[in-house]
């Protein structure tokens, strides 16, 4: 399957938070007109991202939701679980422990670390804070699939390093830092500051 | 100024991070050059983005960066403070509360929401839980110029329009479902399950 756009990856997400929605409801089929306005998109968008992956729908009866769910998930990797380990174990690190979105999407939170010695083996949301110093031989025994960067910026680079030499492929970084990584290697970075400078721009330029 | 599009606004917010650091290690000047190494693009482009807003630097010598970072700060609106509310207090909107990279950006969370008794009156990382019920009267007497909104998905869109009733004309959405808003309401929406969705799509096609 050749490569596709990333932009393409976050419309495929998109589609499958409706689709999911649509099974909930017991909706069996869904037309592209449909997904395109829950998407803010147009029909042939849907029908152009849809064809990569081959012939779906039928002319004038639409797609089958549980197919098409089920299609876009093989896509997307979605048709196993996740290990996930979060690095940090300050507000937002413990938030991100219980996030419900996670868990339904095969996302599953195993560990959670810090450095700070008063947060070593307490507990937060239900899961021990274990200690960074472990990192390398944790993972040697368990490795975890994508690990959470929410330490401070001026630790991320290192902590990455050393869960990349550790045999960790995938990064959610939430630390305000371009991380460097192999090429083998996925990240994405979720910057809040950068969020919220969008939306200054936007409400200064209304 | 001609409008610019998100992906040059989400440059111009990187280089300004980069251009703090050096404000922070005293560095006074910077070449294109280096913005770009930092920024993973290259110089032809940061000359480009920054271009945009009239003649910047000078040839050999490079920016200045204390005037490119406080030119990038005009145009990005952060030339300001924002009051910041947000809605839901739950594990992640309590995180928010105290997120460090906010205040440091200008941007200050000055109340919290949630509509559970158990919730309202107690505090949150040192900010008092309101109860939803008074969004509209507090809004009226002071303004938030940003909601945050960290609601389960069934409650988000309810919330927005009351706020957008209220005047409120910028949302951060973590809640998962597309917000309907009017023509002169920016929101845009971090989608954390997103996030991990283009990770398991890149470890799959690695």
């Amino acid at each position: 399957m050749r490569k596709i756009a990333e932009s393409t990856v976050r419309r495929l997400s998109l589609y499958l938070r409706f689709l999911e929605d649509f099974e909930e409801q017991g909706i069996d089929t869904v037309s592209s007109d449909a997904l395109a306005t829950r998407g803010h998109t147009t029909s042939a968008q849907v029908r152009k991202d849809l064809s990569f992956f081959g012939s779906f729908g039928k002319r004038g009866l639409g797609y089958s939701v549980p197919e098409l769910a089920s299609r876009i998930r093989d896509i997307l990797g979605l048709g196993r679980a996740y290990r996930v380990a979060v690095i940090g174990a300050g507000n937002l690190g413990a938030a991100l422990v219980h996030f419900s979105g996670f868990d339904r999407h095969g996302f599953h939170v195993v560990s959670l670390y810090d450095s700070d010695p008063k947060k070593i083996g307490t507990e937060r949301n239900g899961l021990a804070v274990r200690d960074q110093k472990d990192l390398e031989a944790d993972m040697a025994e368990e490795l975890a699939d994508i690990a959470i960067i929410v330490t401070p910026a001026s630790v991320a680079q290192e902590l990455v390093d050393r869960l990349v030499g550790a045999g960790v492929k995938a990064f959610l970084n939430f630390a305000p830092v371009q991380l460097k990584v192999p090429d083998d290697v996925v990240v994405k970075t979720v910057s809040l500051a950068l969020e919220l400078e969008a939306l200054s721009y936007g409400l200064r330029n209304r």
